[in-house]
Parts: structure tokens; sequence; C-alpha cells
């Protein structure tokens, strides 16, 4: 069980005559990641609402907010206790087998045009042995084919674009992997969170988003962009794609900033402090 | 009240080594539709299964069929109690108040790209009266600009792609007017179904998809092709786009004909026969 | 050298009020393509202009058609003495050695977003020996990532719609290898013309749209679609894409039915009958 | 006659191993634009070749830098004399009577593509009055329908994408209305140069890319960003869109700065000082 201290602080400035807010930025109720305790402070005196995606565990804000400074500011600690597989035992779910909730991940969405790429998919992964593996074959010709480059893409930017670029974000892999894996009948969903860690060349910790793919009867993690530690991620909401779960979707006059993130793993309730780190199974926080 | 006798019938040449399908042909359940009596009919000894989606009413049948001919015909008795509602009357709902189901109808999604619309939306319809009368606008704007032309748009074309090329079917017409309502903050979908009586210009009945907008707490209904008679949709799916109610989604290797579909008005328990007409209220069947 | 006899026939119902129309169907005149004679017949009384493109041997057919049928028959025998080179030693021209009027064919046009494509160009191509072949290399992964088949593509396809797509026809095939040329800083060409010989599975002889890339000072011929056999092509037209060289623009309400195409060998000069046949060599008929 | 006296500075630090340059940043040569003096000045000691387009009268500088510093100075005094015509007098020029050399404008290119705005181009000037009057009404429609803003689009950016916006800078306006030109039958181009004047709101001089369509057998000039005074423009380059005239395309590892451009209205020969101003005459420089 890996414990898991983060810290949010998102800053804006709100104009005339105030703004809509929908955050994203709850870490999310699932049965293998489970919330110890969490706070959160917003500037304004305003009352949120908070509601649950029985589905997804994702919890959505709303609020109004004032002209003037919003700062919104969430502390959470974070137990993960991951359903872990081995890979070559995880089998794809036939269509007819597939819960009816999960339906909708294997349809094209606004970022994953996978209606287009049925023909590109059958070719590259159409004889590959399937299941978990043919899944991270997929993830695996995302990451080789794209090189991770800041500003190189926008909040149009496509899993086609990204095929045709080449490169792009965390947010860009993921779209391209989800896509692929949609075409190749693999039900598949955008998820976003934190990465533990700071990345010595990416820099510190920040918001992250990685794919889900459901197999074997539940969604498995796969990080396209190797940018991170997928034992690390603290789930905030998944989606068909960026469209659905923004950390915040603003419907008003607003600047806002940088938001400053940390999180650190600490000791669990045995008095053991265990580091997220890179391993070959295959692993889920959502079943 | 409305009664409307329906019948529906596909015919697949289904080849080897068979193929699974996703359905969504049934009458959907909401309080204003009810099926008085339905019957299927599989010409090949499968068992379907059969999912309400109760967000919706929605029913998707799912079957795997084996080679050969596969018929399916659905044959259904459907009343309608429409919930009517003067136009001036319908408020637009505030983002905060939206439930959380309907947010997902905001969003962009695959054909309807409203996040490279919003300039355009606020450009166009920014300044007008809000409510039921803004979305209307929409659905008045999207037809005068659009020619209703067969063949001339295909399963990928989107929104966008209808807004420049000036021309569509149904479909697009409906992808069109959901994008633009949602760039200004009109929750949308689409919805699709079978429209009563055959139009003298266009030939006998068809599959029709049209628009809900969600407005005063309610789904309303547009029909921004012009092509059909609001009063008459018998309603089958709602989604956000194409991608999410296509009557038939198949995996394998098929060929199919031309659905073959007729629908009649019938007299209601008290002996009425009442006809599908234009009326200048608003319409809803889903609350 | 190799003669070749070719007959062409197009017809059209042309309604009020009459129409223009570009034709591009003569022969090219170039240095290795050479027209013994040639016929033009129009079932109309009017007089077309045919100007001839100095920097691509193209002739350009212009004429105003009144309403009614207008049947164009356009037979000639055309003599090819081919330029011929060992693919190893054609090197690559450096932009600054580059021919002005060859400038345009390094941009970006209509179909050939070679913008969009440098950074694929380069991690594809990039580390490849230059010159001959490395565009043949380009030819050869365009080749091999696409399948051939009819009725995928449409007048709007580009070169990034069939990268995506890994389908289309040989107009398709010619556009994505011309991108990924100009992303390779090759100027590339797109030449139309009629194919020798009936192809088994293609059918008969038609329209054919292949590539030329200018290197080691001329425009060297390639077959991206593997369809045809480059020895036996007669070239009517070159520009930057489909749009410059279409077989006929037309201006005006207009039916068409498909063109009627024969093409034979002949024996030459010195009674030799020469088949066009597959080589290894590097062919050009325009330096 | 207005003259015209303009300094360019261009500033590159250019990595090993070093990179070829097409600039085009020389004065036109046309009837109505005489370059009384020039100078360039070259930081390294290397040797531009120069050459002449006869077509448009542009000139395209090519060189080699070698790695360091690279600054481009580029001083002209420039001489117009309008050629000058009454809107309601000019003609559009038919299909068959325009020169072969001006067809190549009414063809869609990358980033203005006419062949995807029939339709909507029939819709919205089909019906107008020909001539001048009608490119007026497409330049006109295209500045009340786009709010110039900066940082809204980039090299990428499209016709289609700027109408689909309603945003972008003078060289998206300039693509929109080419594009609506030529689907409407009008040949036109894009043409870049230097406006006289800095604008109060857009800050000071810059490059500038307008257009110009063929009508009444001559180029005629229109600013549809209207952000500049079409009287004081100096012209560079024409070609069929960005991508054939960009002031500088360059081959290799640069980074550059923001360039430096000054240009003054001088007295001309006879001593008068003439100003550019706003007219409603059309006014051509290339005939």
């Amino acid at each position: 069980m890996i414990h898991l201290r983060l810290t949010l602080e998102l800053n804006y400035e709100v104009f005339e005559p105030g703004c809509d807010f929908i955050f994203n930025i709850h870490a999310a109720h699932t049965e293998q990641q489970c919330v110890l305790e969490e706070y959160l402070n917003l500037s304004q005196n305003i009352a949120p609402s908070v509601e649950l995606n029985r589905e997804t565990g994702s919890r959505i804000m709303r609020l109004h907010a004032g002209a003037g400074v919003l700062q919104v500011r969430y502390d959470a600690t974070v137990q993960l206790r991951h359903h872990v597989a081995s890979p070559a035992q995880i089998e794809e779910v036939a269509v007819a087998q597939l819960p009816a909730d999960v339906l909708g991940f294997l349809y094209p969405s606004r970022y994953c045009q996978s209606d287009r790429l049925y023909k590109l998919a059958m070719r590259e992964f159409g004889h590959l042995p399937t299941g978990y593996r043919r899944a991270k074959a997929i993830r695996d010709w995302v990451e080789s084919r794209t090189t991770f480059a800041q500003n190189t893409s926008n909040s149009n930017t496509s899993a086609i674009d990204t095929l045709v670029a080449t490169e792009g974000v965390c947010r860009d892999f993921a779209h391209l992997m989800i896509a692929l894996c949609r075409a190749s009948n693999i039900p598949a969903r955008f998820t976003t969170g934190i990465d533990y860690g700071a990345d010595p060349i990416l820099g510190p910790t920040d918001f992250h988003a990685y794919v889900e793919a459901y197999l074997g009867g539940r969604w498995y993690i796969f990080d396209p962009s190797g940018t991170a530690i997928p034992m690390g991620f603290v789930r905030f909401g998944s989606g068909r794609d960026a469209a659905d779960v923004a950390f915040a979707t603003i419907f008003g006059p607003v600047r806002g900033s940088a938001p400053i993130i940390t999180i650190q793993a600490i000791s669990n309730n045995e008095g053991q402090l265990i580091i997220p780190y890179h391993c070959a199974e295959a692993l889920s926080t959502d079943g």
C-alpha cells in the first residue's frame, strides 16, 4: 500500500461579472484508491457543489466565483492498493460481454477519431496476440513514433494531428493510444491525475494524462508518453478524452496562472514508506 | 395522445466467422413515450441481450450472428404524450444548476467540435435573447445556411465540415446545431428515431436524426433539417453525436441492404386518431 | 524508342447556358516525348485554344461548349526516348542550386501538406542515403503502407488523409509521396497521363497519376501506387498536385460519362516493337 | 507618384553546419512599382543569387550562411505610379479569356481550399453583380466576419480554419478572401510587402499580406484585414498563398528575432510629398 500526500493550488483573477467553474481536481474514489483525508480551501466565501460520478469515481466540483482573486487549494492523502496482474493472462473482452457503460469507450470522440483509423490499426496491430499484450503493443508503437515536446500542440490537437506531427505532450500521446485501441475494438479512456515524483528532464510534478484500457473485466493503466511512473498516479477524472475531464472548465472572463503542485510518498499504516517504481506487472485502480 | 405503429426490417448477409452487432432500434422508454406493445424477430436462433440506459431511456441490443442471412424485424406500438410548453417561457439553465449527467452534453464530441466554434457562436448568437428562443435561433440559422442534399456527406462528416460545405442530410444538420448550442453553453444531444409520414420530396419514412437541447430543466426537440414533423418522432437513442447512437454498429464482415420501415398513426384508447402536425409550441419527450 | 498509339474519348452532356472547359489531355512536348501525329475532334463546331506551358511542356486546351452533346476525341502517336540513369549515381540538388522554376515544387500545395510532415519525414527518411535512393525509399514506404482501393477517396482527399486512411487510388499515392519528398527537401510534382497496358486486376487502361522528383538536374519518374509500368507512361500535364492538372476542369452544368481510352505499342521507325517493361533504372522524360 | 523609402533588417543566429535561405524581401519590379535605388548588406561575406520572376516581378534571393550571426539589411527607395480605375467599370474575365499564366490562380492551394467552398460562395456571392464589385463584396464579407487578433493562428492555419475560427491576422484574412474569390471563379493571389505607416492600434510598420484579384485584365489590390492603406503597399512577392512567398524560407538550424522595419514617404521628383491615403478607386500595381 502506497500513501501519497498531495497539494494543489490554483490561482485565478476573475473579472466582472464573475465566472462559473467546473473543476476536476478531487482524488477519485475507487476500490483501489482511498482518500484518507482531504481539505479544500477557497479564497472566496462561496459554497461549491461536489458530485460523485458513480461509474468512474470521479468528483466534479462546480462553483460560481465573483470578480476578484480566486485561490483554490486542495490537499489530500491518498492510499493506493493496486490490483496487480500478469500481462500474459489478461484477455480482451468480447463486444457482446462488455458492460453497457463501457460501450461508450469503444466509440470515437472529439480528440480520438478511431473511426478514421480502423485500417491503420488492422494493418499494424490486427495480427498481434490479443489481450493486454496488444494494448501494450499499441502503447509502445505510440511512444516509439512520437517525440515528447512542449508547445507543439494545443487544445485543438487530436489523435490524428499527433499521428501526423509525431510529437506532443502527455495528453496527445494518450489521445493517440486511445484512438488506436478503440480502432482495435479495445475500450479505452482518458484519465487525468497527478504523477508522483519530479522528472529530472520534464521538471516538477504536474497534472498528467494517461490511458486506461478495458481488459479482463477491469481498467488497466497505460502511460504512453513514458514520462511518469504508473504506480504513482493519483487519479482525478476519467472520460472519453480531454474534453470530458479538463481539470478546470471555465465559463467567464478569467486570467489564470500555472498550477502549483506537490506530491510526496509517506509512510503507510504499517509504517512502511513505499516509493512508486516501474514494474512489469499490469496495474489497475478501477475494477 | 398520439398512437403510432411502426415496423422496421433490417436484412444482412453475415460472412464467416460471424459478427457482433450493437443495435439501437428499440423505441425508448421515457415518461412521455410509452411502448404499448412490441415484437422482435430474428431469423437466426440467437438470444440477444437488451439493456436499458436509465439516463436516456434508450435500449441497446447486442447479439452475435453466425454466418448466413440475418433478418431483424421490430414492430411496436408507441404512445406519445408530449410535454408542451410556450417557447417564451423556457429559460436556459445556468451551468452551476445543470444536473451532473447533463454536463457531458456541454463538451465537444467527435462530430460536434464546439470548442472551435465559440467565437462564431458568440458573434452570431451571443446578443440574442436567451432560452428556448436562442436555441431556436440557432436551429433556424443552421437550416437557412444548409441545403438538404443526399450523398454529399459520409460517416466522417463533422459539424465543421457541414458549416463549410453548407449541405448535408439530417445527421449533418443535427451535428452542426449541436456544436453551435454547446459553443453557446446550451447542452445539446443527438437523438435518433423514426419520423412520421412520408415526405413528398424526400420519399418514404426513414431513420431520422434530430436534436434535443436542455432548457428549462428538460430536453426539448428541434429538427434543424426541417424535413420532418417533430410531433411524430418516435425516439430510439440519445447520445453525444452519431458515434453513440448508430442504429447498427457492426463488428465483423457483413453486407447490409437498405432498411424497410413503415409507420402509421392509429386510434388511441379514446378512439381518437391524431395525426402529428407542425406546431409552434416547444415539445419534449424526455424530462 | 517506344512508339505508343493512344485514343481518348470524353463524352459530356452540356446543359444551358453552356459551359467552359479546361482540358489537359494533349500529350506533352518534352525532349524525351515526341508527338509524331495527333488529331483532335470535337462534336461541336467550336474553336478551342491550346496553349503550351514552356516550363513543363504541358498543353492546356480551353473551349466553350454550347448546350447539348459534347464529344472530345483525341488520338495521338507518341515516341518515347527515355533518359535512363543508374539510381546510385543520381544525387539530390542543393536548395541553393535548384533552378528558380523548380522552387515552387518544394512548397506545400493543396493536397500535399508537406509543412505538416517535416518531423515524420525526418524520422523516417532523414538518416537514409540521399539522392534517387532516398526518393525511392519514400516511394516504397508509401506503397508498403497504403492499399490500392477504389472508392475510398474523393476530390477532397489529401496526402494527410491518405497517410491516416492507409488506402486510396493512384492520385492519393502520388500526393502522399510528393508531400513526403517536399518535407525531405526534394522537389516533387504531380504528373498525369495514360499508362500502357491493361492491368489484369485494375482493368483497362485509364488516366494515371504519378510522381516526378527533381534529382540530378532532371525530373525522374516514380509510380508509388505500383499499378503501372513507368516506361509506358504517356505524359499529359505536370503541376503541384491534382488541383493543377485535372484532365478536365469544368465551369458550368454538365453530366459526364467515363472516359474511353485505348493505348497500344506499335513498331518504331526501325521496325522494332518495344513493349514497356519494368526496369531497375531511373527513367526521365523531362530534363 | 508616391515615393517611399524603406529599411528592413533581419537578424539570425545560424548554428552548425550552416543554413540555406530563400528570401523574398526585394521590392518587386512592375510597371507601376519602380525601384529607384536599393542596397543590400549581408554581415557574412557571401554571394547571394537574386532571380527575377518575369511573371510576377518578384525577386528571390538565395544564399547559404555559415554558422554565426547573419544580419540581412535591405534599403530601397520605391516609386509607385498606381493604375487607378473606377470600380463599376472593371469586369470579370471569362475563364476562356484568362491568360494561361493566370489559370493557376483559379485553383485551390495549400491554404486556400477553394474546392471546398463552391457552395458557400455560390450562396453568398452568386447573385451579386459581377466584376470588381463582387470581389469587393467578398473582401467586405471576410472583414465583417473576422476579428483581427494576434496569436490566434499559426503557420498551419488555412482559409477554412479562419472561416470557422472567425479570427486571425492579415495572412489569414488574405487566405480566406482568396479561397472565396477562386470559388467564385475570380483568380486571386497572395501578395506580401510592407505597409505604409504605423497603425495606432497595431503598432509599427510590419510585413503585410494582402490580396490581388485578376479583374479587367489586371491584378487589383484588396486589403481584407482593413488594417493598412493599400495605396502605401510596397510589393515584394506574389504567389498562390503564403507557402509561395514567405519572406524567409529556412533550411537549417537557426534562431531569428523580429524584423526591424521602417518606411517613410519622401518627396518625389517634382518635389511633391504624397502621403498614401484611403481612396474609393480600384488600385493596381501589376498589369
